[in-house]
């Protein structure tokens, strides 16, 4: 979008363009996508002095796609892969499927689960204040929202709503990217099939997929898959033209392959090119293709897509209020390291499902023990290898990241804001949507962890 | 896909061919998707006695797009057009979304409203007898749907489900394209807005879009439109690689547009170009850009995309219990003119709304006024200067098929089989999903129209 001074544009925006020149490829946001990862504490803190507040960058005042035709300089275009820069990223994470091939996670035709209601405390959370993390002064819950660009918001307390809110594209009818909080879900898809026993987290890779056995995953166990313990030459920083990550997108773009295009087709045939580096179980390493890998094994035991097996096993099962659908790559395949859009009260409702030990409304919908492994969590020493300065002493499980504080809290992790966090002490359900013009966690999670923990301070002491 | 053999490709797929050349482009099926024309007097009839069967073509059967990742002669790709060749359109027709950009049309987010169910009638109807046109010998109404490659059939009488079956890729919980039935969606939007006084359809289409002041849509009335009985230099003969559907399907193409493309970007942008060609008002003349034109009308007098107006007028109001969705160009348009896809069950929902009158359980969703106009149909004097050798005393209005038959039966028609069939005089609503391979009505309405009689006539015998 020629209007978008550099300024404004993202970092990703700024350090994708020596790999569009390398690839020759309109980027779909495959990658771009996909990435929940804190900004690692190698990498700068990016100052933005001149990036739009979120009221000045809501989609609705910047006019996006309004208007028929909407005027040329209000139009967003997959295209040239500038629907995923800020500000315009804004509207697009709410409006994914108008910018690429999906399918759909079904949720049946029956009647929706109600999600009960509490006596709403929107006000009263909205005025709890807390201290941002490198800060001195105290910040209220809802300036929280606004610095972290925050689409939609909602707290459930015991299992009903107690807070509800949302701003600029998003609306309780409407869907938002999840980004790597889809990893989670493809998480539990195995940490279920593992408890059912279907699938058995201590094999090779390569005994599910035999296509893999020469990749890195080949002898990699499940298990190391699952909790991205594997050691994968594979980088996702944006800001090196040269990392994988560009290639991977490049491979699972759903869009026709430039001309002269010699790379890997798909998620799956990228993943059967990667390479070793290290040795698989010595640390954690935040890598999307783990999500990938799993998900082809999880195809591969189930026959199924995840998206048809996310329908199966939760959708449908819940009485989720919306269809879901996953982006896809030319061949169909979703895309299970961060193609998910979902309504915020369905993730809500899969958030509950998860604090509540795998019951929905009094049936036990998913075994309580793939609720247990995610919430034991890794191995705090596994995961300290990977440098998260704030993140200290959290694991990584099941594809959760899992805080091991005082309350036992564990969190699905989206790189624009998105989040599902789940405190069992407060027995409480906090799901966000958000698109933060920074992509990683590290820009806004000074501003979100302690106001979730202030939350949740609350909520106990109202017992 | 290589693996088809010419023999068997549909005739669209041959037909396409030259403009292919000619446009340069990978060909998504904009227009291949718009036409519900019969196949008209001077187009012949085709042979083509080596198509498979529908069961020899049933999507699952042939595998298309199963297994991870699908083996390379399943694939369907959209990007070379070729998906929505006979027979892999027959998977594609209940995957749309997986194949390009959509928007939703949102039902909302509370529980559907049930569709009664009668006592079931599916074995008696099946085994109801009927003479084909053109034929001595009689066939059942079972043979009907294989003959037709009929992928869903549901039949309401007095507003109960009384015969649902589904074939091959669809099921009660997906969607199939709808393709030019979506023109009677589109009608009756504009007519409901007429009712409502928002519209008048007297004025000239220039009076609400100014930017077709200079097209020959300017000096059309609105009603001219609704009814297609403009005078428009445009072609749907998909056996012309030179006929302006090709420009068009161009134009609304989602993907990028090839190097050198020169022509108009969207729907809307190629609508402003189209050149008159005979006087307005003289004639019927079935052609799709009507329906686009339509579509722009409605969204410039109620500033929503006629996806939203849908959503709010029919589709959250009749608690569908289904999102619907359109393809949409690389603006986000939606296809007025043929691009929704939605579930059977929901298209029944809406049949029964415009057969009850605009009554749905009670409650008057749409003026009485809107239907009355749709079903006293248009001039079938107009409508015979068109040549539909088989739709005798037929007339055209509001985008709906209207019989003047002794039921007063009318009906919304999709290219590939696909209908809303409503016969007031039998109280009854019948909705059907298909993926004939020949791309005209004038294939299967021999033995559809006398088997929707036969169950007419059978369910008003039981009264």
């Amino acid at each position: 979008m020629s209007e978008l001074k550099p300024s404004q544009t993202s970092v990703q925006n700024r350090s994708t363009r020596g790999a569009k020149r390398r690839f020759g490829l309109a980027l779909l946001p495959a990658l771009v996508l996909s990435t929940g990862a804190q900004a690692i504490a190698t990498a700068p803190v990016i100052a933005t002095p001149a990036l739009l507040s979120a009221q000045d960058s809501d989609p609705n005042k910047m006019g996006w796609m309004q208007g028929f035709p909407p005027a040329s300089d209000k139009r967003i275009k997959a295209a040239d892969g500038s629907f995923f820069t800020f500000p315009a990223l804004r509207y697009s994470v709410s409006h994914m499927r108008q910018f690429m091939p999906t399918v759909e996670v079904s949720r049946g035709i029956g009647a929706p689960l109600p999600l009960p209601v509490s006596k709403k405390l929107d006000a009263a959370i909205d005025n709890l204040k807390f201290t941002p993390w490198d800060s001195k002064q105290s910040m209220s819950f809802a300036d929280s929202l606004a610095n972290n660009y925050t689409d939609g918001m909602l707290i459930l307390h015991k299992g009903e709503v107690v807070y509800e809110r949302y701003f600029g594209a998003l609306a309780e009818n409407k869907k938002h990217a999840a980004m790597s909080v889809t990893k989670s879900f493809t998480g539990t898809l195995a940490a279920i099939l593992v408890a059912e026993g279907v699938l058995d987290s201590n094999k090779k890779v390569a005994e599910y997929v035999p296509e893999l056995k020469d990749s890195a995953f080949g002898d990699a166990t499940v298990r190391q898959v699952m909790d991205m313990t594997t050691g994968l030459q594979y980088s996702e920083d944006y800001a090196d033209p040269n990392a994988e990550i560009w290639a991977y997108s490049a491979a699972g773009n759903p869009l026709p392959k430039p001309e002269g295009y010699t790379g890997p087709v798909g998620y799956f045939e990228y993943l059967m090119q990667v390479k070793k580096q290290g040795e698989h179980g010595d640390a954690f390493g935040y890598k999307t293709i783990n999500s990938d890998a799993l998900g082809w094994v999880i195809s591969r035991v189930t026959d199924k897509s995840v998206a048809e097996l996310l329908s199966e096993k939760i959708w449908q099962r819940l009485g989720m209020e919306q269809d879901a659908y996953y982006q896809v790559d030319e061949l169909g395949i979703p895309f299970a390291g961060g193609g998910l859009s979902a309504g915020l009260r369905d993730m809500a409702r899969f958030g509950e499902l998860i604090r509540n030990q795998g019951q929905w409304q009094g049936e036990q919908i998913i075994p309580a023990a793939a609720i247990k492994d995610i919430q034991q969590g890794g191995d705090p020493e596994d995961f300290a290898k990977a440098n998260y300065r704030q993140l200290e002493g959290w694991s990584y499980r099941d594809m959760w990241w899992v805080t091991h504080n005082k309350n036992g809290a564990f969190a699905a992790r989206g790189v624009h804001g998105q989040t599902i966090y789940i405190d069992p002490t407060a027995e409480m359900v906090l799901v966000r949507f958000a698109s933060h013009p920074v992509a990683g966690n590290g820009a806004n999670d000074g501003t979100s962890l302690p106001a979730y923990q202030a939350v949740a301070d609350y909520l106990m002491k109202k017992n």
